[in-house]
């Protein structure tokens, strides 16, 4: 039957982070490889508890079907915090809830990507966006992205040589760089979107994790509702409710709703009605402080044990928020390489070059995760990661 | 922003039916017009228990980041019930959890259609994988629906005028029709299709609720393998749960997990612990004979009541089984017209036009619910649309 695969299916592969966590199912492994939150930080009693309410009195509206656009309670909740957070002023049915934020991609796609249109990435881009574009057979062309924000001067340039659909991209706490846009590349980046005729597709799962400096607004904030904005449980509450959100009105809320009632009819009623009652009656503020600073204290025991072990003409990132840490080696040098020593050390990470789409680039970086990890692992990892760094350069 | 959509979206629609129950919203309204599980069905203190034990003991598998694939434990309840119920030898590995089988549309769609690619529905044709494939932008072509199952007369003459990408249909059931396939025509269907190298798409979510006559093997017990066959828990459990499946190994089975990756990750691990734990614990054998029984109590009442209550000319289905049956007025009226009648008196159906791909087709049909209504809402609605009917007619 594979002779009759869409054409589409030559481009669309298997993730390779997946891959590289087989390799780390092994035990004795410490991996910085997964972009798993921390399990440790689950409030599994409040979701208990909320799931017995949810399914308390014979409830209905948790088991039967429900409608494309989500609980109204839930999108309500959604809509709310945006004020309290940001002071976006949204409506609930500016919010269509999705069944995870990767969903978010599929539908962005399906709505406005016909075959060969461009897509603009961050460069590194986050590698589930790329493999959820790739199903609808754009072009990518991408920008380099600095420790503050996209390169707009590259981006004028790439939109003189032809224009493009839609940008997307992840302002805070990237996936896998874990750089965060300033606010004057926020304010920027919106005015050459409007400016240009170009779609700003935000994905901010990161967001409510930043522990260090001041939360900054979204792009979306500056773009007077002309830009696509997503958002996400996962990191806040737990993946497996698999809920993610975008915020969109009009029309282009209408033709989201309508490719999502033909990808799944809608995401599922019983996750919605526990995550209501577990919003309801959690205190979600302190839980999410409590994320914050245990990611942020699991990032300075990394950047600590990496300038203590690592070797000279390595750098890395210095994450404001989120769950990782980009490293560069001296140019030259592969990670892809370097990973198998790095396995044999009994560690692991992923190799930068699959963030990036053209072939030839990103080889000398890789990516390390610090949210799913004891302070115990990450200093004995990353002294583990440091002697196959020194024998892998020489040093 | 709309400006920026895709080509698709032209062809994409808003469900009919949805529309149609904005309108029953009104609860003096009898509706025939859902295709709902009946709620008074759901085995809520089941579930909630199944609830408690999944989320008991701080159970990371509940609400961490899961496989594509699915939870083994879920796939292995399936594949033993394929064999208990059929005497199909499937492995675990031949199944992929999704969300709903709505998606499964969504994913065959993706790893087998090229835009123009022909597609074949059965005339009527489930209007959600119409919604479905027409995402993807292919040709429809359609073969009539017997009573006994679809005309392969026609549909080797189709073929004979040119190659078709696949054949999606529904031997149990159907949905619209409530028709189901004769053991000979599924023996047919799936020699011809081998012969003819047409992919056999076989959408299984009413297979269980047979209440009448006995229970015949899926096409894919006859295609060695060579189709696809999907199934759900929506109509034997309840469908807030969005869990579905498809069967298929090797090549298929790898591409369909790729999609399926880039389209949400996997389906929330917190409802398939939640499905483990009913399934484990719950005697779902006795639970599906109860809805058996009572979607054939309520079907007969339905069809005792047209009888009574129907004028001359009009005709209707026998189903055998599953939630729906379909009415034929006699040619030349339309049943569009009939809706607005219908509503006046405060009764309300699906006109069967959605239902055809080609303008002109099925206006004189209509598809009436049975399991989501009492006996006692039967008798009155269908009395109710007798008059609307004896009216329209000039009776």
């Amino acid at each position: 039957m594979e002779d009759k695969f869409a054409r589409r299916m030559s481009s669309v592969h298997r993730s390779f982070i997946r891959e590289i966590l087989k390799v780390t199912a092994d035990p004795s492994i410490i991996s910085f490889a997964g972009g798993l939150p921390n399990p440790e930080c689950f409030p599994y009693e409040a979701i208990s508890e909320a799931a017995r309410r949810a399914l308390a009195d014979k409830p209905v509206n948790a088991l039967q079907y429900s409608t494309t656009e989500g609980d109204p309670e839930l999108r309500a909740w959604i809509a709310e915090r945006y004020f309290t957070r940001m002071g976006l002023r949204l409506e609930p049915d500016d919010i269509l809830i999705t069944t995870g934020s990767q969903q978010c991609v599929d539908l962005v796609a399906k709505v406005f990507l016909d075959k060969g249109d461009a897509v603009v990435l961050e460069r590194p881009a986050y590698l589930g966006a790329i493999q959820s574009f790739s199903v609808f057979e754009p072009t990518f062309r991408t920008i380099p992205l600095h420790t503050d924000g996209p390169d707009l001067a590259a981006l004028e340039s790439l939109l003189d040589q032809g224009p493009a659909k839609l940008f997307y991209a992840v302002p805070n706490f990237q996936n896998p760089s874990g750089m965060s846009y300033s606010l004057e590349k926020r304010q920027a980046v919106a005015e050459l979107c409007l400016r240009r005729d170009l779609l700003f597709v935000e994905d901010d799962p990161y967001g409510e994790l930043r522990f260090k400096g001041e939360h900054l607004p979204s792009v979306y904030t500056f773009t007077k509702g002309r830009s696509i904005l997503m958002g996400s449980f996962s990191k806040i509450a737990t993946p497996g409710f698999r809920i993610g959100w975008i915020v969109a009105s009009g029309g282009v809320r209408d033709a989201l709703i309508r490719v999502k009632q033909a990808s799944d009819l809608h995401t599922p009623s019983l996750t919605q009605r526990i995550m209501i009652e577990l919003l309801k009656h959690y205190d979600m503020d302190a839980h999410i402080a409590m994320i914050r600073e245990r990611y942020g204290k699991q990032s300075r025991v990394m950047v600590d044990a990496i300038q203590r072990h690592f070797p000279e003409g390595v750098t890395i990132s210095d994450p404001e928020g989120g769950m990782f840490l980009w490293v560069t080696l001296p140019e030259g040098y592969s990670s892809m390489k370097l990973i198998d020593k790095a396995v044999e050390r009994k560690v692991a990470f992923v190799p930068g070059k699959p963030f990036y789409v053209e072939e030839g680039r990103g080889e000398n970086t890789l990516r390390l995760n610090f949210s799913n990890a004891s302070e115990e692992m990450i200093e004995e990892g990353v002294s583990r990661l440091g002697s196959a760094l020194r024998e892998f350069l020489g040093q």
